[in-house]
């Protein structure tokens, strides 16, 4: 190590650091222990100044205990922020878990004043929920533009396909984190919507001419910095007009030039996180550290090696590579965001004691929001359509079986189609394998068995996918069902693409529905409007004494 | 309802009445919405003086948050109790998870000093985080015989396979609970080992004679009892020779005459659940309530309907069928244990304290014992002899992925034989079938795919299944794989009556190995012995970059 841990350039450089760590209270919980830093090793970072962290996993009420196990740790005022872009609920069981963001992109082009007010009042559930359990910055909302269907990573997290858009409704999702007391943070800067390659894999390249980012990408994060967001994260891409050498993240025409300079944002610039592949690939933690720094980053988010980070800025500032105006900018930025939201640090307390009195995270008002959002997106064909049948298969596709919030032994996607006698049957990226090598007749049906199919593909186009899911072969899956008197009915939960290209070939007598969420209030709703059953069912879960004490 | 909700007997028949509830804070986090009381229901009731909580579900530090908030709540003493018969991470993330019990019942054949010093250190460990969380009282020991492989809900849960066995280690067990400053339960009285029925779906019926049982069944309990266990709970068992018409629970033969008399015991006697099926299905929530009261119980566990059970035996006190002593009797039991715990609150406060500070609820001392036990109860075939593969498939049995505890994303069952090529395909309840109508060769293989086998069998005999398990026949499958050449290796997770079975049929060269713990430091022990891999690997996680900040 260059300099001692408590000299007080490191202890200066060290709070524009941000790492990561489990929202989960033990080290033997943590999801990720390679990336997530262990107790042990957080105190002595925290202790060395480490200025912020990111915490991902775990529920709210351990969220809650973690924030002021971190406060009580650092004792000097803490960034403490999350990827709750869709609700605290997308990330830490507990609260409320909101539809993706396209929801709200597709209902602007219907009802643009419904949806403007259905995304204030987004941000304000989502910064109250973050704010009650501990945490003062929210890095949302995403300013990219979906403006290119196959795009692996932004999809339905994005506010819109076109800037106008996305402008609209991230200002009043900003006005709602806002009102919350909350900072915000525009991403991923210049613009990640066009991009065909997973960032957090490899590094994407984006080919676009000066005028066309400043006409489409750039509008969303203009209209954000002039509704005063309070943080921007970069991206990990190459835009070549802008840069033909350093991905946005590291580059100084992009950060200083372009952000600072020609859009006037004086806020704090964080980079996205440094570990991600498309960075650590060609640089160690030290040098992608500076680099960023050097190129106009206040805050280094999760370096793989924080200590690395923090001595090679040391460095880089000792030997003059990086001046020490540019270190006091920085600090001064978040010592002055910092100032923003802990004014309202009484507000914090009243909540949680509030919170501990009920046990409850999630108000009245959430719930309706929650449920008035899933009810303005989904898409429903033939309503009331699915009769019970004697036999038949609820087939389910999920991403990922190991952990699946959405689906909980008790969700409706589940229970109600049980129901109605469709017996659940889960297809996942562990499990035995629905195909065969037949392109006309490509499910192996007697794999599935006897009796007509309820298919539920849970399918939103996540990262890390590499696109995996987009070469199954639904579309023939569907025509070799409806061929055979098979298919009871479709829904799809996530990609709107891909029920686009559903619909294309579904016969016009299948009952059908989508939804861009996936949570069980989405599934609940789909399948209430497609299942010919009496009543509505709320989801209460088990009907049969099923597990207990023993 | 027949009394005021405030009436003073109702208030005193309330106490001893134990509700269900989640160990989750919010409503919506439940996973038994209809068995599990809302927060709003669960204040209302404690408000009205019911005097005791079982607790599922959550991670520990949601545990602690809900402790504290049931105890504002009451504002009375609280009796707090969860079924973690296996350290407490069996039932809360984040608590320590250890072998079941069985593994030191065959260790004590072996080396019944250690055994016992294990068991005595099982019971600490347990104890002690219990009380961390909160919680005053710990539901086991079970002291049951597994006197008959083929029981569905005891199994790998009882302490032994003999009566002796049994009564040294649940008295071991019990002196570690006792050091904790801990209530703990005998169950399931007067013995639940030789069924083949599951008592939570109907009630088995026992047809030994009284000298059987004496020599047998009840050894373990005169030893609890002897060893001053603070309450015994009963079994839903119809036992002929004591009480030909009721079951344990209620029937005073066997609550009155048998454990009050005979065995003089002198603690509290509660109920099993009442909502299980072998009870709820012959009577209302508040009739089994007052059955099993004026048979001898003090304490009435998880009533379909708490206000019916209070609201009845208030009834029968009014109406003389019940006397107002026994009701004395039962509440000045529940207050001397209430004492007993009580005393130690202080060291409750100081361990809080220190937990928050740290964050780790599992002692360096707890880890050590999670890991020796494994250790103790691992059975290894062929070490290092697993060889890495071009191209292999890890083929695992789960009984339900929805939840799977065992097995998140990073357990070592699925990174430790991804790294020597096996690639996970993991089979459960609610996936496609792996099996083909063919007596001989029932594995469908053209499912599985191409390359040798690995096979991981995480089965137990859980409670709940109806035995459908053992309605797979792994063992030709092991013989089909063996005579294809294409098995390279098998553990067994669990049961110990599965892995003799297979063991039967295991060619003499085959690489295997058995565990009776499921958690991941048994997959890492296992795997670890079986694998030809360099070095043993910690169980890191996920080495590859594949999930992060957006």
């Amino acid at each position: 190590m260059i300099t001692a841990n408590n000299s007080p350039l490191r202890r200066q450089v060290a709070e524009l650091v941000v790492v990561r760590a489990s929202g989960h209270a033990s080290d033997h919980q943590r999801r990720y222990p390679r990336w997530e830093q262990s107790n042990k090793k957080l105190q002595r970072l925290l202790s060395d100044g480490v200025g912020g962290v990111i915490l991902l996993g775990g529920t709210t009420t351990e969220l809650i205990s973690r924030c002021k196990n971190l406060r009580q740790w650092a004792q000097a005022p803490l960034l403490i922020c999350a990827d709750v872009e869709e609700g605290v609920g997308q990330r830490f069981e507990g609260g409320t878990w909101l539809v993706p963001p396209l929801a709200l992109g597709q209902l602007f082009q219907k009802e643009p004043e419904r949806a403007v007010a259905l995304a204030e009042r987004y941000g304000r559930c989502t910064g109250q929920q973050a704010k009650s359990c501990g945490l003062n910055w929210v890095l949302a909302p995403v300013c990219d533009i979906n403006n290119n269907p196959a795009n692996p990573v932004i999809n339905v997290r994005a506010w819109g396909e076109d800037p106008q858009t996305v402008a609209e409704l991230i200002c009043a999702f900003e006005r709602g984190l806002c009102s919350a007391g909350i900072l915000g943070c525009a991403k991923h800067f210049p613009g990640h919507g066009d991009t065909e390659t997973d960032s957090h894999l490899e590094l994407p390249i984006v080919g676009h001419n000066q005028e066309r980012l400043n006409n489409e990408e750039l509008v969303p994060f203009r209209a954000a910095i002039a509704s005063g967001i309070e943080s921007v994260m970069t991206a990990h891409l190459l835009i070549q007009c802008l840069d033909q050498q350093r991905p946005a993240t590291l580059s100084a025409a992009v950060l200083k030039h372009l952000l600072r300079d020609e859009l006037n944002f004086q806020g704090l610039i964080v980079t996205d996180a440094l570990v991600m592949e498309s960075i650590s690939r060609s640089h160690g933690s030290g040098e992608a550290a500076v680099m960023a720094f050097e190129a106009g980053a206040d805050l280094i988010l999760m370096p793989e090696d924080a200590d690395e980070a923090i001595d090679a800025i040391c460095a880089a500032i000792t030997s003059g590579r990086i001046g020490l105006p540019q270190l006091n900018a920085a600090r001064q930025r978040r010592h002055l965001a910092l100032e923003k939201v802990n004014n309202n640090s009484q507000a914090t307390n009243t909540l949680q004691v509030s919170n501990e009195k009920t046990s409850e995270l999630e108000s009245e008002a959430d719930r309706i929001l929650a449920r008035e959002l899933v009810e303005a997106s989904l898409q429903v064909r033939h309503p009331k359509s699915i009769q019970s049948v004697d036999s038949g298969i609820n087939l389910l596709r999920v991403d990922s079986l190991l952990p699946c919030p959405m689906l909980a032994a008790d969700a409706p996607a589940l229970t109600l189609p049980s129901s109605s006698n469709f017996q659940p049957l889960i297809c996942h990226n562990l499990g035995l394998s629905p195909w065969q090598p037949n392109p006309k007749h490509p499910l192996a049906l007697e794999r599935l068995g006897d009796g007509s199919i309820l298919l539920q593909l849970f399918l939103r186009g996540n990262p890390f996918k590499g696109r995996k899911d987009a070469s199954e072969p639904w579309t023939e899956a569907v025509q070799q069902l409806q061929r055979d008197s098979r298919l009871a009915g479709l829904i799809v939960y996530g990609s709107p693409y891909l029920w686009e290209q559903l619909q294309q070939v579904l016969d016009a007598d299948i009952p059908a529905a989508y939804s861009p969420g996936q949570m069980p209030e989405a599934q609940l709703q789909a399948l209430n409007a497609l299942l010919a059953t009496n009543e509505p069912q709320p989801a209460t879960g088990p009907t049969k004494f099923n597990e207990f004490t023993d």
